[in-house]
């Protein structure tokens, strides 16, 4: 799979809410009320990371959950990351 | 709660098997033979945390969970930290 462009990435962040980039990761926060809602977040995104074989870095600090997003076989972002980011989006905007 | 002096931690982590110190915090690094294990894992964990209310920064880099620990309240490590420390031993070692 082939890493997208500087002028990609830029069209395709314009497009996707919520994400960011940063250190060449798609990159997101979510604040959650309490600690079960970000770990059951957490299960969701797993379970998606699962079903796309595509495993984000994930941290998770008391009810923050930071998502980091790139292709480590490729050597960047491809559009399996904004597929991945796209649908992590569907299940918490 | 108080903070442990340093000998007091060098002690307490002598008794303690896979974690050391790191950053000011307590930290132990596991790995799983595949990304389900770790989730359940870090489900286990924040089962823990929950009971103990006393969270942990976890880290999820696919098959590798990341825990760090310390208690932001007192500004150190205390003995709250070593008991989480210890149970997480419990459920994996």
């Amino acid at each position: 799979m082939q890493i997208l462009s500087c002028l990609e990435i830029k069209k395709e962040l314009s497009l996707l809410i919520n994400w960011e980039l940063k250190e060449s990761n798609l990159y997101r926060k979510v604040c959650f009320d309490n600690y079960l809602q970000a770990i059951d977040f957490v299960n969701k995104v797993a379970q998606l990371a699962e079903e796309q074989n595509h495993h984000p870095l994930l941290l998770i600090d008391y009810t923050t959950v930071k998502i980091k997003l790139s292709t480590h076989d490729a050597g960047g972002i491809t559009t399996k990351d904004f597929q991945l980011a796209l649908t992590i989006n569907k299940i918490k905007l």
